[in-house]
């Protein structure tokens, strides 16, 4: 009765790649391409229509491939569907203005934003989604599995094996669609080895990779989390104290990721000194998941921190990274290794709390960082930012979050959104309605580019207090909560004192006063390292900020 | 002013390390360990107390290593914090009668849950907590990096370059954590091979394996998605095809997970008939994230599946996959690969639904596996079976769920409860209140072990009729909806035929003559494969079913 289809070809994909090697091994010798073929080799391999995952992250490029793809002839190269985490260069557009490239799936961008939304509007370009980081990987393994995967590491040797370097971040994720679907992958390196002991460690295997080029400069990498704590202001002091004893102290959190504003600088850098003198070392903030910021280096000194794990690297950390094995991780060879997906997994399910701020939040306490004319994207912080329903253990800090004797109650992660009520330039973060939905009407887009939703955020906190929103019995006392500590924006100034009154003796809310924290006390001496150069040497001169730190 | 404790050592866990490696090297050759010193040898490089991670998977199992461990000297090794996967084999647990380990983390316990619950009784064995797979790969990245890790896989050169096999699972996941925080790993496999040219391909580089030793034996490996059509009754005939018409083809689910139960493989084996009548190739079911189940075997060969991404492989698969490499996942020398970590995270992410079966389910709509005595814990289902808070991009299915126009709507993931009314024995699967909370009780969990929340839950379907139950606008009216599919179980009985008259003309629920389902039509003889032989028939005998399979 079954009578299976015989005469299918079931390895068109292999078949594909097989010509297509062919047509590589004109140009390559073995698994290398020569520098300055890159152009015709990409060419060579490449054909119309092809889903192309680049590597654009968040701090690392392959430029030099990026750089060669957009050099193409569009007549043998077009229609390509590209998948980049992070649009970041000026090249991954030119991609699309040259008609090399027509459909864009992403995650994240940052200064190409305002081009993608023109070039939406020009007709130059159709987005197939915007995601988060994890998620895009993910459909890599789906729907969008890919057909060349273009990456960027350290070194490689001639049969291929890889070292990242200290910023792995997406590459493995990345590769092993390609590598175990039938795909091409190329690797552009800043230095090919030929004795593999050249090697510092493997970070991926030979076998994973087709081709490897030596790039003609190194690649291109960006101190993302650095903050100058020459920048924090008292206020951002005065919140990183209410943050700790409304907070971290109150709900005992042991596990955390940091955005990377002032803000958060802040907590990092008054751990070692108003945390200290709470007598809270050991008993908070011992568990991370953030890249190697230098603003947690007196953290570290000061023995508060047992582990970080990182998405990625940090420009001029990597000798104070080699330097604390014991806190990051690190290969056989002693050099840092990152993992975006495995970080992001752990930022999700393995936390207590994620802390970070926005730009906007409306009455309901939605927020995004989108503003007009600008598809920004997601980033990571979704996925971080929200409470993980498929998560089973238990922590102390997570079981905090119950409100009820409930049998089959689940406790919550702390989702904390962390601002000022009006940003720089006097623009109020508490808005009526968010630009995000009047970016989502103008491009047509299904969905308003929300970053966190109002449900998931647990806490709120400003320079006027905290809301602890996740104890609102409805939504109208979510709304009355975020506007006791809206200060005097639009939101904020619907607030009426009686009711103010009444949810902070309730707990619903909570001002410095009600936390024991002085605003006296609030002041720039609670920094442990005030500079950049307080910094290095708090890392006894281990840690080398990129040129343009330097200010001594 | 900054004055870093320089007398502190930051590479205690690296020295440790070498301290281990130096007498490991006592016994081992290089990295290859003799088979009859393992015991010796593991009694050389672990120290009491350790965190050690043991792979037992949901399939493979690094069982001469668990044996092997099982034999140490409690004197020299004891109080071992164990983090198991999952608990599947004898000796796991004699490490804990034995006093060799104390404490255990898990996130899934088969035919050992009762053991675990008697000794968690006799004060034998502590938990830390019971996880979901993903959620405990994620932990060993924050507060549970290991000391120790012992995995299995299929063979390893001198270097301790390892190829996996097709079982790649847990494998990658677990390494990682210990690779790069200077913890010790220890595969075994069933063949060493003197020549790396000799190994198939590289699954994990050399300098991420400590040591390699040859087992006495294959690990086992057990064929857990085996489902034989001889066994799929027309009621689940029925509930396939309410399913497909109902669900999948309503909400044109093109991306999915199939759950293990033979309603799911009524489903697979009815596209080729069924669905093919309908018109649906090509519109639904299209991108998988399952095992290599033998019930898609006919839904491959008639052209429905683009592409299968699995968590692990399954035993007489080997060959059929080997030679479908358009559809599944495989590496450069042909054989399959797996990656659990991966697989969860697309099947969290990136598929429109997950449909699975349950034992029990209350009239709120939560759902558990846990029966009285046992701590089975809960594998993967959690992870997916929710709907993703930090998911950004929409497709057509999860848009579909949206059920009003606020511009801040998001859509959701299909979470379908797929069961009988009745259990096998006259057990109702819907109940008063779920054992899963007494077991809580008496074991001092601090939750219950549900597996799927009912705020979770969007569909349950029955071989009475559809409950959309994200369409409830309240937690009654859900529950009502639930009643009226439930069946003359304790929730059925509630129900009133007015309200089901109702409900039915509003859509919230569904009965087979609504979804235009003839009953008559719910025979086996929509099934593409009535026997494991016709399943072996339709592969063109690529398929090759483990003895017990065999009948004829």
């Amino acid at each position: 009765m079954p009578n299976p289809a015989t005469d299918r070809q079931w390895d068109t994909r292999r078949a594909e790649k097989r010509r297509r090697l062919a047509r590589g091994a004109a140009i390559a010798s073995g698994r290398v391409v020569p520098t300055a073929d890159i152009v015709p080799f990409l060419e060579a391999i490449t054909a119309p229509g092809d889903r192309v995952v680049l590597e654009g992250n968040n701090q690392k490029q392959a430029d030099f491939l990026s750089r060669s793809l957009a050099g193409v002839d569009p007549a043998r190269v077009h229609g390509l569907h590209m998948i980049i985490p992070s649009v970041s260069r000026v090249e991954h557009l030119d991609l699309f203005e040259r008609g090399i490239a027509r459909k864009l799936d992403f995650a994240y961008a940052g200064a190409q934003s305002l081009r993608i939304s023109q070039f939406l509007e020009d007709g130059l370009l159709e987005v197939g989604a915007i995601h988060t980081y994890i998620e895009l990987y993910a459909r890599l393994y789906v729907d969008l599995t890919p057909n060349i995967v273009l990456i960027a590491g350290y070194k490689a040797d001639r049969d291929g094996n890889l070292y990242t370097g200290a910023s792995t971040e997406d590459t493995p994720a990345l590769v092993e669609a390609a590598a175990f679907r039938d795909g091409i992958v190329v690797a552009q390196v800043n230095e090919i080895v030929d004795d593999p002991a050249g090697l510092p460690r493997v970070d991926i295997p030979g076998s994973w990779i087709d081709y490897v080029v030596q790039a003609d400069q190194p690649f291109f990498c960006e101190p993302l989390f650095t903050r100058d704590p020459r920048l924090i202001k008292p206020v951002h002091v005065l919140m990183a104290m209410m943050a700790i004893r409304g907070i971290y102290e109150r709900h005992q959190v042991q596990s955390l990721n940091h955005g990377i504003g002032f803000n958060t600088a802040a907590i990092e850098l008054i751990l070692p000194t108003y945390g200290e003198a709470l007598g809270l070392k050991g008993k908070i903030c011992k568990y991370w998941t953030l890249n190697p910021h230098p603003t947690l280096i007196p953290a570290i000194e000061s023995g508060w921190v047992e582990s970080v794990h990182s998405f990625g690297s940090e420009l001029g950390m990597e000798n104070y990274v080699a330097a604390r094995p014991d806190v990051f991780f690190t290969g056989a060879d002693g050099s840092m290794r990152s993992n975006r997906a495995f970080c992001q997994l752990a930022g999700q399910y393995a936390v207590d709390l994620f802390i970070g701020s926005t730009l906007q939040i409306d009455g309901d306490g939605h927020s995004s960082t989108v503003t007009r004319g600008r598809l920004s994207g997601f980033g990571g912080a979704p996925n971080m930012g929200h409470n993980p329903g498929g998560r089973r253990h238990p922590t102390p800090a997570w079981l905090d979050l119950i409100e009820t004797d409930d049998p089959l109650a689940r406790g919550r992660k702390l989702v904390v959104q962390m601002v000022e009520t009006f940003q720089a330039g006097g623009k109020p973060t508490f808005v009526e309605s968010l630009d995000a939905v009047q970016v989502a009407r103008d491009s047509g887009m299904p969905l308003a580019p929300v970053m966190i939703y109002g449900d998931d955020v647990t806490h709120v906190l400003t320079e006027e207090g905290i809301a602890y929103l996740y104890k609102a019995r409805s939504l109208e006392e979510r709304r009355a909560m975020l506007a006791a500590v809206a200060g005097v924006t639009p939101i904020g100034l619907r607030h009426d004192t009686s009711t103010t009154r009444r949810m902070r003796s309730d707990g619903l809310i909570a001002l410095p006063e009600d936390l024991g924290v002085q605003r006296s006390q609030a002041t720039r001496s609670l920094l442990a390292a005030k500079s950049m150069a307080d910094l290095v040497d708090w890392s006894g001169g281990l840690y080398e900020p990129p040129a343009r730190f330097r200010s001594w």
